[in-house]
């Protein structure tokens, strides 16, 4: 694929007119489906591949998707994808894999990780696990080691210190957690390390579907966290994947 | 003064007519100032007196009060008093006392404590001094023996730590913080007590002058942990004295 | 089992290297099921043993628990626990008794009252009574008396005046109420002990699932007076119980 | 002034051309100050004048609706008036009167009150006195006895039975509360009359200037209750003194 | 039944004692049915009987509070029944009956109107009907006369002008309306009557299922209106009869 | 049908007598249906006849309206309406039309554009195509050239830039965008015609069904911008087929 | 200046090379004072030049970005510029006009209107006078006629339809109204163009500095209504402006 | 300073009794000013020295901090400091520098930068720049080289395009914008590397002092992206400073 530079360096040759390079430019960065305008210029743009965001997607629409990505893109990616839509797509894609716990699909092999430096994936609770899953696959799907440390929420801390080398060792480290979410502020305190906070709706009441999690990772008063969306095991994972291999 | 029972006895008794005995009752409860009628009865029907708001009202307003509750209470407290308000009431107030850090006044000597039960004012940062100050001060006030414990915050836990057996030692805690919070959460997990936990009004942005620090404190995934108002010290130290003189 | 400080007593004494130590005082205590890493010091460290949060949970993971804690721990209390999922646990846990109102499970025989003071749970209506369960078998599983006054809102306060005397004979008083949930301020003008408000999520419209009823208890202009998170009858219960066994 | 019947009549009947009577119906109907298009049929349309919220308005801008309206209303009734404000005006206006507590002016003489029903003013606190006061100068001024009962809120309930004949007495009550705003429940469960409840500004912290007390008067498990915008002494006693006047 | 003067003058006069004084009051004003303390003095303190709130109650539950209260009332009003409970409760109750649009039920015959003074219940659109139906059910169990006039919301307006005779004849006006519930503004400018204004759940988006519509109301720029809660049409029709009787 | 204005100049002329022309008046703009009270002269008053918004309408009172709009209305559009509905109307409606993905129906042939000018339905995800749809269908049945522009968010921008001369030639440019809604601020950088931004409830999370990208719309730093509720594809088409028919 | 079309060509044809066209590019629209970077492409791309938003800029700013901008614009509009700022501006820009009510100032002749079409700006309230001066100050500045129709809210409706054919003679209406905001649906449904409501900050209590007006206007129930930010006059003349010169 | 681990194996090896490493450890860790307990193990702990906020502590607060820190910190950070209270703290600390556009102070020489990879600060806005200088020069006193790019926002998008490069060569980009925000998505779009987002205040009505802006960074379409609170221009350097080093 020519970069938008090489195009540019084209047209000022006169080896291209203006016109024939925009559509050519276009034709090569997207797939026009109808329903979708699949962005195959990202993993170029941004360093990794577009993923399928299941959710607001019809089993026929994600399987177009896939299609229109095969030849470029492994693995592919599809994130919240309930079961039952696993299970309609998986004729039509015999080499899928799902991740239930993660509700993650994956199309093509696991890449082997690019490197030794890995990722911790912690959470507070037991109930934290899907979203933990998600930030997993993903990462794993990106190329990176990943190491799980879970259950380790402040209400017991004990457990939180017996596992705090394998978090300190990692090069950035995803922090999730629902209720008050006050174990990002704890690890915080306790690395040296970029750490990605992500609140999870794990709660009732007042927790109001994770928002009160959010609140507190935003305002920790231990500095190094950033945070993202709630549930948003997805998006810790891509951001964590770009500092790990950096 | 009667009790409701011993009034109700005498009128069972023939001793008092209904409308006497109403007439009675009240007036030996209430001292209706015009702007106020000063609950004189609170002591004897909630176990402490009646405690001054200050800040919804004018200097005279608290004079004429402080005066009302004279023959029958010490010492008195108000609580959210500017110096500027103390200043002014001096002249009429000379025994009064001001402390400045808690923003409370106390009119009459401060007792000794009733017994070596402590309660333990805790803080997460040097800015919610204000919030301690006034648990503390009315705590003794209220005749108990405090320990403060400030700046301890989960950003450098080993602080915490080094001050644990204080907190392990108070018979009832009082944990006080702004931003997100969690240092309630983690006091809360390592110690068999109950534990007040006062959000602050101190943070900025989305800590939206100390919500974020309530909800926090109010999901909790630690135990034993009961909630009041935003910088809310004085009904701390109220609730804490009732648990630490049982 | 040994205490932290035995531990490190032992260390000093060259009886333990720090390495078995540490590995040693995390073995005691704490069961790593994989899917959760169960808190079993949690007694020694918070007086009470840990209990298991049901909502979260498959009904396999609630057995896992149950088991690893069973030689140490009785009764075990598990709460939000569905008709359903006891349904499904009753074949793997034959002893165990199902408290319907309060969907709440016991495993292991209820303690008998460790002594005469008791606490009251009170309520403002009759949809309150779900919370209201939840809070008394929890306070009964950790060894107290409990006297339930149901029903007594303010609409009809005379309801509450014919139950006073049991209210202010209680060591703890929890007060447990939906819609605007006034009851809290009244009760609490009322008597001279600790009252611990549970907001309930009865209600409709501007009630927003409880949150009316949990600002007008955070709000209260009776002194005495601490929260819980909206339909938190358990945490309620687990201070009231704290503070009922000082 | 003809109504709009009569001037629809007098169309029908050729006395008056169709724009001719749209014209004089607007005329007689409103004075277009340019800055202000005073509604001088108010009165006949809604039973009362217009009255001037002089909070969004400049001292000139009140003097000359003031002038507009003089020849047809008696009192004018100017409302959230700063006394700084006040003192600009007097010059202008030399028979006006200040409400100092209430921050209102009234131009003209007070009525007499039109029967001996009377509404009853009723606050919890010593701060909710500029809104009853508010209300309480509207009232009277719209030609309504008025009983006032303040400083009884539920913190010290023995205050407001020793007044409850004086508000069982009204034919409507107006019960004005910060805080939690639980008085308006209880008062609510004790009477049989309607009951217009006003939440003020009083309080802190997650009192959020008055909409916790609001929120408590909407969400009322007492019967025969209606709710007013925070601090709107003024709407209260509109409504009220139309039920007063049936 | 004494009142409680009554009960307090034999008290004084020795022909009753203060213990059996006390039970008798508290006996002859609540019939406790374990679930449920039903408050049988209802309508001697308030002016109507209880009224049951069916939502948060079984089918069993409203049974036996409907039998309590038998003796006493006609008719028993239900409110918020689904058909479904109904259905449930028929054989029990074989002279109830279900007000479909209104998801009510009354048991006894409904009352003939105590005067033609009437309530006018007015809607904005026909998806207010459900709680328009509930105020007007409710109004004439209570002894009223009802005029509806619905539909009449403000996007054309000329269907509100056309019944303006109706709405300006009642004694007391409900307006009911969603979505942004400004017809209570427009109404409110036209009347000189009490009007209390009902917001509704009807609505998408930014209607935060009826938060619009009711802050739209208590915001009004029109005078004489007051506001229940949301889709609160009983408590419209408790308030609005209080004032048609009076 | 006779104008206002006709029908008052033939009261003037003595032709109808204000009672009858009232009547008339009425009986020519409403259909009162019972439950509805059908707006049959919006068409006259405001450029477009009414629209059913089928989502608080059962079958029958959908088919009832269509009736009594049927002679003066063609295309009658339906909006918000399920399949399942549809389907129950079908064999009344036999000519009506169900265009899916829009959920709405039409009875009556679609009219031809009224010109060429355009408005442009411009989408930044797949997930958007439900309120994109609803807008181009309500555009088209108005009688206007709809350009629709899907899938162009700003993740991937170039996207939007190989579109970007069909939507500036477009006379009034809708953008529809749900997670964070930036693609309304980006086109309108770009464009130099009206543009009506429509946030969708698309996301999860703080996106709070829309609230989110309803608040970026608001606050965009391009100008030029109006917005409408939240998922209101159809409040967008109708202002932009007001713009557009200019 | 060339288009960016041009540009390009130039690329093609040799003439420019890739590096030159971007750098000229760039410079022929940014003027970069360092504290800003001036869009003086944007009347190009836009249709109105850049308007320089005063509130966030000291006063040496303002006068840097209006000598960048004066060869090409006239004229130059400041909105937001409290009266202290416009002091320190005038001896730098002593041709500089200031709009006290507006809060605006131009610099630069105001254009004479391009057509007779017009747009109306309504307000409901005299307090909304500073957001209507600041839209017809816009207005006027980027070449339309406005027509001024202040103070006819829906508390006298009467005054409203007095002003009705100047209103329905508009090619857009701009209606801004605080407290509820309901004057937006009421005129909404009395006209057949487009309508940009502008809510205002003007209330108190549950206003909540506008938000309720705006929610009312989102949710009215008249279409073809469109909506801005809180006290966006300028947004609103923006908009409305692009849809007059159409 | 020896390591916990070192202090450890001295226990283990008999050579310090664990009271006595206890002691030590906090000693050398922590500096207890009363007011304050400084946190001296900091930088080694999370690889960053203690940093003082400014804004809740007074001058002399500070000036104590800082000669706590002195001996090992250089160079000592203080933000959001204003000019008085620098002012204030000049005399004590003759070698202090002031940020005035950042409000912040540094003690001691600014380090060079560790490498040539560099933070690029990015601004939205000119009203943006406080909090952007805040960013860098953290940045910069934690020894990262800055590269600014301020008043790129997207109502004016090609002003980004010219700087993207820039950008683009950046190791860590943070974005800096008020308003609705829009700028992190659209960069976050065009770069693949980490991006960390900060929410300002800057804005009017429903922006909400940067909530708005928060809630747009945090459901970004675009991936890779990460959010602090608003305003928080310290904590994004603090983040990116952690991964530009990594």
């Amino acid at each position: 694929m020519m970069t938008t530079q090489e195009i540019l360096e084209a047209v000022a040759a006169g080896q291209l007119s203006p016109t024939a390079a925009t559509a050519q430019l276009e034709a090569t960065q997207t797939a026009d489906l109808g329903f979708a305008n699949v962005d195959l210029s990202r993993q170029h743009r941004n360093g990794f591949p577009e993923v399928i965001y299941g959710a607001g997607k019809t089993a026929p629409q994600i399987a177009g998707i896939i299609k229109a990505m095969t030849p470029q893109t492994t693995p592919i990616l599809t994130t919240r994808l309930t079961a039952e839509k696993f299970a309609a797509l998986q004729p039509a894609l015999p080499t899928a894999v799902y991740h239930e716990a993660a509700k993650c699909m994956t199309v093509g092999a696991m890449p082997t990780p690019k490197s030794t430096d890995y990722i911790a994936v912690v959470t507070a609770g037991t109930s934290d696990l899907p979203v933990a899953e998600e930030a997993a696959v993903t990462a794993q799907a990106f190329g990176n080691r990943v190491e799980r440390v879970y259950d380790v929420g402040v209400a017991g801390i004990h457990r939180l210190f017996a596992k705090l080398d394998v978090i300190r060792g990692a090069k950035v480290v995803i922090v999730i957690a629902g209720m008050e979410g006050a174990l990002a502020s704890v690890v915080g305190g306790l690395i040296d390390k970029p750490l990605i906070a992500v609140p999870t709706s794990v709660g009732y009441g007042t927790n109001f579907q994770g928002l009160t999690a959010l609140l507190t990772m935003l305002n920790s008063c231990a500095s190094g966290i950033t945070v993202v969306n709630i549930d948003n095991g997805f998006g810790a994972a891509y951001s964590a994947s770009m500092i790990n291999q950096l």
